[in-house]
């Protein structure tokens, strides 16, 4: 157990690395806006969940006034830096934060060696790797908005390397949009056994208790809406028509002066990606829109998002899961029976149960074998910096 | 039926009248924060409804630009005002309103008298009622802001008169908090048979359609959190421990200096009312309470909120019912099947489903009748300017 | 000398009055922006300043509260109201603070009947003249800015009574614009003997002492600029150069989305009056710009604005004076040897010496015989809600 | 001459790269606010003015989007980069424009030396160095308020090397305060002879024209205030005592939270330093204050800031001059007669010339021999993290 632990570890902390090697010292350091945080943090943070949480350190065991500044939200772990000013740190220097990596990847796996981990431990170990893993999409999703606001607008990785380049290879990609699957009322469950208790797999608090529920008779479509079908609403003029959206989706639209997804180009067949512009593949499901815009799209289609219950319990029918993340219509709520991990774990998850919708599925940033039927992502919903898309679903006539 | 709704439509009128009856010229057009709208404002509004979706009334058909400045937020019936910028209408005048108040009342009583009206304009005339009773309330809590910022703080009403001022005379009073009402996991209805349709009652189209829902086992408290149960909390540090409270109410409670519900007195035995300053009754339930403070105390309390369908399907046993609206764990979102009223009224309700919290009961100031037990109320969770308290659920142990 | 000034004291107090009477109760509680105050407040502030400095009542005999609400910026009289929610109050009422007018002017002018006013008293009463003509100009300014928010812009005054509709009678509106006047470089005095000093006429703090300057050889306007004058740059393309304009005033502007003096009509020919949308007359000053827009049509004109020296010592030959306010390019500072009043009324102008430009002049709206030839009026760069206009000068080849 | 320009030249932007030294890739990237710029943008927006106005390249000929990226605030000189957003390029990177500072360096000493640079060229080659030296003092002042944003608060340079740990060594510093020199009212002549022209120096053209003025009787102290003395306004609660403040400058302090200057620690005895932590002298000249400060300090002592003429003219008897810049009540304002710089360098001042304050003298970070007794600097009124301090003046009594 402690040994596949410990390589389950070195492989999440190398592909951080990996993800993270085209960047210079300087695009480490950038912060494009206040959601978002620097590659360098994301690397210093993930190592102060291992430090803080796994090896136990006090603030005093790690240079000085690092724990201050990579705590992310840890209220019960102290005091914190302010986290739009990450960007201002350049000290210290990301030669400095890799080298803490390395101290820190060698204590623990020296430790995991010589049995000196107790079972508590190895569960936040575990709990730390998935914590991991969710920063290296972070940090992909943050480098590719600083990127963009570059007004040079330069390329991060090659197309070889940019994970959202790849070429659609799932049958979902060839063809988009629905075909429906009519699903009658059920009474079913969700979610996932606690964790860590005897015999669960990993899974987050959030996605516990699994409980029963009452999906009612629907359709959802087997596919992710495409590049294509967006074009078609943003030709249709989706943007400026007020009856399509949510009073708070408009009045953000117009304010921010929204006219097509975040990352969309005005010539109407290029977006931007982590290597740069590229053409737009019309197949691809479409991605970077807010839940607003979602919701509004699917006004237009004459449908509706699916609530998180209609898309778990349908999952193992859906094709095309795995390339954007997909809004629904649920909004960011505790389960029946749910209990936060103790102590200051606990804040992993719960206190952000407010005013954020919803996200099933994964995208092609997510890394592999990250996410699960269960898996509840959550943003705001003016978000559109993630690879967030949508489904269709729609109740019976 | 249309003189049985020529009576309702009488009796609201001037129920809204009464209620504004104390209010001066120069009262009745302050507006205190863009949330809130000038009493003059809503006695026109809820005109407007009438002129603009029963009688007809083109723009023309109204007195130049009053169209443009009693509309509120019907996208569909043209360009309006700016919500901030209420109170800086001094013309028309309170006299001009209130005039006009009695002329489209005298042609829609002649029409009514006449049956010069059709079926869905009838529908439209009895939904109208229900709006203007809405706006009796938020008139109340308009003023009662209003004054709160007037640093003389003056009464509004005299204690007789002030629905706020009323002695708790329900049994719920007599002793305030829990008692638990336990209960099983059930299959459940909640909701209401659309409305117009044969035979059903009046509701909002928000409440429908009927549906069927599971409800998981927990227990309910028979009676709302009282002031006695809250101080506690205050005297306990609740405004000073983030661990009780969701991350965005931490945050909002700190920049807005939160210590105490919004018109606590410092001095711990005062709130402020229609009538002025008055003794807190310690038994009645406590009110102008956000939602995340509602969350933190349920939290404190070693509970929770209850959601919607288990506040809904419980209503039968509850006590203290109609003293304050509740705040419930659910967001605002539409019931599977939902559908919005057709035509412009279609924004009545729909378009608000994001952002905001459902709120159930009912408080010292909605008029009698007005809410039932399928009713949806709904408010952003920082407000804390309409009269909302809670009631505590809890899981199973 | 106390019955010439009791004379002098009821005249002002009375025409305050006059100028309010067209306001209902409703308008006069209007605050359009927090630097315009309610006309409510200006007529219980001006009657606060003679209550608190010449009756030299304590606050705790006034009505409770009033000398919280009424102080303006004295700190040294006590805490104070804020500023930008004057228009919150709507208790007292009109008629109440009438009322209190009439009760201050009846013992002040009995005070004065029975000589029991000291000295130094009957110095503040001259200056609380002076203060309240000050008060009639900016009740002025703040009503029309008021009216003109209300989307049916309606008309506050008659034609007859709106003192912007006058027609121009004096010689210099008979054809706009320079002649100019040649003048050498020339030592000469500015300013006035500091009051109250034996002999010494009134005038403000800040007009003291009468001090001598050095005027360097210039040219300036015998005329201000007039209407056709400033639609020539609007045509021209002015406010969409940015080689005209400081930097601070293009900013400002492209902000505000500035394109024409603030009551002008897109339709070129009309502009907003306290009598409502009248034709513009293109020979009278152009009035309600900035300083910046000033700026920037002086240099358009390849001229600039005078200095307050040059203005002063030319002011005996320059023509057209007393229509508008006319901005210099002096910022508003301390004279060599300034010293404010003694005790609180030292802040009365001295502590604004700063971020503030120097008007020269008097307007339509002055009231007649309150400005002199030393009169310093300033305000802030961006302001253009008062009836402020330009005079241009240059530099010799 | 352009053998000496050439050593000018090279001399300057050698210094420029040495201050830059101590900056890893990562420090020379950070912005801490809008009005501060990253070290890296002032090493290539210098390199730019010298390729865009001295060898004349177009956008196309640099490297494509830095003429974008580089231009300050030339509108003449096309679009550029919003301020506010300077620290978000990573890309260029340092390396990138250190290598291009080489290529500019290499071709424009190239074409000096084949004689090929015009009159006009050589001219805006001297400016240009200049304008370098400004910057390497923003480049100190900016780089010390990034280390003072990050929590670590690192030291940037050795102490020896900071130019702000420099010992005092004049005079002026044996004993900080006034010695008053008593001046009597004078025509004198301040300014700078209009610069290119035949026989001037270099000057800016804010400094000309040279031009008679007539200073009125005053005295002057003979040295700067000194650290010991502001701390004595600290202590005597100089900064909660609202009476010595301008009403903007309050306001200012009071929303800021201000409590002593800029760096100084709260413990009264250590500074922040480019150097990090250092025992304060109580014997240096403070510095870090705004002028709001500076204003309020000079009341407190029963004096007056000196205006621009007082100093200039009595700057040969000014000791302590050249360890900080000294704040003046002359708000900048063009000198009568001024005359911007032909063209696109006709922005470099003269469009700055509102709402801001006049500092004169020099600081510890002024590049030796940059300024001059006609010099005048200018900054607005709330800033202080310039190397500013001030002098005090009074009136005759």
């Amino acid at each position: 157990m402690a040994s596949a632990l410990a390589t389950r570890y070195s492989q999440v902390r190398a592909r951080t690395l990996a993800l993270a090697a085209p960047l210079s010292p300087e695009d480490a350091q950038l912060q494009s806006m206040p959601d978002a945080s620097p590659a360098k943090w994301h690397l210093a943070h993930t190592t102060w969940f291992f430090s803080r949480f796994v090896l136990g350190d006090a603030a005093s065991a790690m240079p000085a006034g690092w724990d201050y500044l990579f705590n992310s939200y840890y209220v019960g772990a102290g005091e914190r830096h302010a986290r739009a000013e990450r960007g201002l740190v350049s000290r210290p220097t990301l030669a400095e934060v890799l080298d803490w990596r390395r101290r820190i990847d060698d204590r623990l796996l020296e430790r995991l060696e010589r049995d000196d981990v107790d079972e508590a431990a190895l569960d936040v170990l575990l709990l730390g790797t998935h914590h991991e893993e969710q920063h290296q999409e972070l940090l992909l999703t943050d480098i590719k908005h600083a990127f963009w606001c570059n007004p040079l607008q330069p390329a991060c990785f090659d197309a070889a390397s940019a994970p959202d380049c790849a070429p659609p290879s799932m049958d979902a990609q060839s063809g988009t949009g629905p075909d429906w699957l009519a699903r009658d009322e059920a009474i079913d469950w969700i979610g996932a056994a606690p964790w860590p208790t005897a015999g669960s797999g990993f899974a987050y608090d959030n996605e516990s208790p699994r409980h029963r529920v009452l999906v009612p008779a629907h359709a959802i479509a087997a596919r992710p809406v495409g590049n294509s079908e967006y074009a078609a609403f943003v030709s249709d003029g989706g943007y400026g028509t007020p009856a399509l959206w949510l009073s708070d989706g408009w009045e953000h639209a117009q304010r921010a002066g929204w006219q097509r997804p975040l990352y969309w180009h005005a010539d109407g067949t290029r977006e931007f990606t982590l290597a740069g512009w590229r053409e737009r593949d019309p197949d691809a499901p479409v991605r970077h829109v807010s839940f607003y815009e979602a919701d509004a799209f699917a006004r237009w289609a004459g449908a509706r998002l699916p609530t998180e219950a209609e898309w778990e319990t349908a999952a193992p029918g859906l094709a095309g899961r795995g390339r954007c993340w997909e809004w629904t219509s649920s909004a960011y709520a505790p389960y029946p029976g749910f209990r936060p991990l103790p102590g200051t774990l606990g804040e992993y998850n719960g206190k952000f149960m407010s005013g954020q919708q919803v996200l099933r599925g994964g995208s092609c940033a997510t890394p592999p074998g990250h996410a699960r039927a269960t898996y509840r992502n959550f943003f705001a919903p003016p978000s559109r910096w993630q690879f967030s898309g949508l489904r269709l679903a729609k109740d019976p006539d």
